[in-house]
């Protein structure tokens, strides 16, 4: 299969996506990388590591870039041949299956908007993103596609998401949850009572265990949490700064009061950060479109691009987007 | 000085709170207590401590109590003898100075709102509450009585959360930050994008730093953490659950990696535990009432409700709302 990797996104710009490219290629061997980007500064890193599989490798040249803090829809306007709008020509035309960038996020997903290619019966994409939880993973979705969505929005979210974790994650009959302030039906404001009510009567019903809070989530009292994109991405957002906050709390206290295992401590506390940081989760899918677009964290380095195109690589592999259409086509049909 | 305390609140019944106003009494010399609740209960609770302040403690008799789960603004018509009903109803009078309950957070609300006795120049009362982060506390406000606020709202909000930082947490010149997807201006939905140009054009303009994300809360980028009911609610929910997540984890992966120190280790997490959980924050104010009003959490033990009493009773003795009403005073006009 191929995916295109904007080799521009990020932070830290080629370096680490290529470097994340040739880590993929390693150990995934039918993937082959599309390089989207400025090819004089590709060239190069290609060059440092000579013994690249280079009939798995490819560049498609891309004169322009659009900056992280560039507004998504004017940037893409303004620049015709940037990496981004190149990734998502190549998706359009079935040039490629997937496309994988730690660029702008919000110029990711207008890009997708921009082509209107989506899965049938999905009136807008959504972002997915795996959270570990105190029994295994969830899937929280969206974090940030669609700030302001529709009660529609939220159910096809609730049944991608579902057909992410099934598939994706390995649940078998994924239990889906609605973010609100409290259990009872009736809480909130209108988008999620109106939202709880379609689920209740949609295909998903058995499946929907209703409203839950905020610290359901790390409980692992679902599989699927339900949000709108500003509340998912305040969640993601916050989650990182939290475990950040908490674990480097840990590590002062415990290292300060500890002597003789000092050392045995910090390198178990450096393995939860490891294991726990986001660069371990492969980047999140941008569901709903037609082909495969993963997202991956602006300040991304190797490994997570790896990842990233990794878990490019399984969605085209196991058909995601064929088994999101049919949860899809289970819902009830839209009334106006 | 004469606080109400709903006797009946909370997850555990009269038993914590009794307890806790005793514990409150005995550290707070100018402290009168007005218990409110049923007799019957009360009495007895009081009885098996019987060297307590008998002239600083008070019962007012309540015949009915709200449930934890019921629906607060039916349960407030449905039962005019409620406590929290007869709490507002002494706040109302000003047979108190203020009051404390750990009953359900809707009904305490609604009892606020019912009364409609606000601060002058208060359009609707906000719930604070205050977080710990990595440079020491920070106050966040709304976290559930407004879940889909007005920008006026949220800019009051700022003032009345700016007030709360300097007065109670002797921050000296507070910094506003407002909740968003991302820091640029123009993020996010209506909501925000009207509020973050009322905030870069009133008296609070100085001190607002603009958009914040979910990580910078606990990263301690700002004194004040503006945001709707909805998106405060899952942030303290989600850091309360997060938290215990990770210190759960961290528990158990610290634990089975030493041996000599386990339990010095054991004891320094359990301190940690101890001091970063809610009880030690003594509840959240209701602010923007004519009085004051402190919410704690409904599974609150001995502890949370004497700390709880301890905030309402400094909050009474500083003045905290002439403070709110001064900094609100220099806000713009409302424009309709």
């Amino acid at each position: 299969m191929r995916i295109a990797l904007d080799a521009m996104g990020g932070d830290h710009g080629p370096v680490p996506n290529v470097a994340g490219a040739l880590q993929a290629l390693g150990t995934t061997p039918d993937l082959t990388v599309v390089l989207v980007g400025d090819r004089a500064q590709i060239e190069p890193l290609l060059a440092t590591s000579p013994d690249y599989p280079a009939d798995r490798i490819e560049i498609v040249h891309a004169s322009q870039c659009i900056g992280m803090n560039e507004k998504p829809a004017e940037a893409l306007r303004a620049k015709p041949d940037s990496s981004i709008g190149k990734c998502w020509q190549l998706l359009a035309t079935k040039a490629v299956d997937g496309l994988v960038s730690a660029g702008n996020t919000g110029a990711v997903v207008a890009g997708g908007l921009f082509t209107r290619k989506f899965l049938k019966s999905v009136h807008r994409p959504g972002i997915a993103t795996v959270m570990p939880t105190a029994k295994g993973r969830c899937v929280i979705m969206d974090v940030g596609a669609n700030v302001f969505p529709k009660p529609r929005h939220l159910l096809e979210y609730g049944a991608m998401g579902s057909a992410f974790a099934k598939h994706m994650l390995g649940i078998d009959r994924p239990t889906i949850g609605l973010m609100n302030v409290g259990e009872e039906e009736g809480k909130g404001h209108d988008l999620v009572q109106e939202t709880y009510t379609l689920f209740r009567n949609s295909s998903l019903a058995d499946r929907f265990v209703g409203n839950i809070e905020g610290g359901d989530i790390h409980r692992g009292k679902v599989d699927v949490v339900v949000t709108d994109g500003f509340v998912g991405n305040v969640i993601i957002k916050l989650s990182q700064g939290l475990f950040e906050f908490v674990m480097g709390m840990v590590g002062k206290e415990i290292l300060g009061a500890l002597s003789a295992e000092k050392e045995l401590a910090a390198r178990t506390l450096q393995g939860m950060v490891q294991k726990y940081h986001y660069s371990a989760f492969g980047g999140a899918p941008l569901l709903g479109v037609d082909g495969v677009c993963i997202i991956c964290h602006g300040s991304s380095k190797e490994r997570a691009i790896a990842n990233g195109l990794g878990v490019a690589a399984q969605d085209v592999r196991i058909g995601l987007n064929e088994k999101i259409v049919a949860e899809l086509e289970a819902l009830p049909a839209v009334t106006a």
